[in-house]
């Protein structure tokens, strides 16, 4: 009886010590997992920022400086070239409205490459402005996007001229 | 006898599972750690853009050259105003030995702020640059510094005017 006693407690004893150790290792590998593969995937962000672009040459194509202003992150700068930066979306809006008069009918955006994290995302990129079908102006731009509520927002805004000014 | 080996086997089987709990917790505990406070300050990498930002002043009032283009990664891209992006330390030397020769002696670099992570941070900031005590462009920037072996490098530089060309 003794004996089956003994046999029983180190049974017990086998169980528990696999029972702990599984539980253990679970427990790493779910930490593990959480570390290494993070949510966010860098292509994805940038397939959000491209299609991000696309929106803003719509509302630049119709003319629509309020839609664009709302693009931007209430925060915002927008680093005019030949101008001062101006911050916020009422200046923003004042701006690229400004732009807009001044007879340059659409815009076009080629994201280069994408760097950044989570929630920052820095961009740079090629555009093209066009009076109609010719275009008047080629450059290249850096763009900071921010993740507000779901969804990237322009937070810094700076271009600048492939062409010496005439 | 019989006795005493059950009590024997029951003491080894207890100092077996705190033993194992004492690892497995210590284990998810150095996991966590990591996880939670990773060396990364943002404080601490603005300094250090400002002091490599110090040493660009430098390398510029001294009109060297060289010396500026290794503060730039092997694969960065100069997006000079006015010109086309220059890819490569070469033609950065060259292009900023160009600004050089046009007459500008120093530049002036503030840091307003920075955003990133370990190992990239974006610095928005502002430049002045002179011809002797006489400033001559006033203008933003928006930098993408990648560190590599430990140090901060110019990845993406890009900047333009607060005025409107003349």
């Amino acid at each position: 009886m003794k004996n089956s006693i003994n046999y029983l407690t180190l049974i017990a004893v086998a169980l528990l010590l696999v029972f702990s150790i599984t539980s253990c290792n679970k427990k790493a590998e779910e930490t593990k997992e959480a570390v290494i593969e993070p949510t966010f995937n860098l292509a994805n962000a940038k397939a959000e920022i491209v299609a991000a672009n696309k929106e803003f040459k719509l509302f630049f194509a119709a003319a629509d400086s309020i839609g664009l202003a709302n693009l931007y992150t209430q925060d915002a700068k927008f680093m005019n070239n030949g101008a001062p930066a101006v911050t916020g979306r009422e200046n923003i809006q004042s701006a690229l409205s400004g732009i807009m008069k001044s007879g340059i009918s659409s815009i076009n955006l080629v994201t280069v490459d994408v760097w950044g994290m989570e929630n920052l995302i820095t961009e740079e990129g090629e555009l093209s402005l066009f009076v109609d079908e010719a275009i008047v102006y080629q450059g290249k731009y850096i763009v900071l996007w921010k993740k507000v509520d779901g969804e990237w927002k322009l937070f810094r805004d700076i271009f600048n001229s492939n062409l010496p000014a005439e």
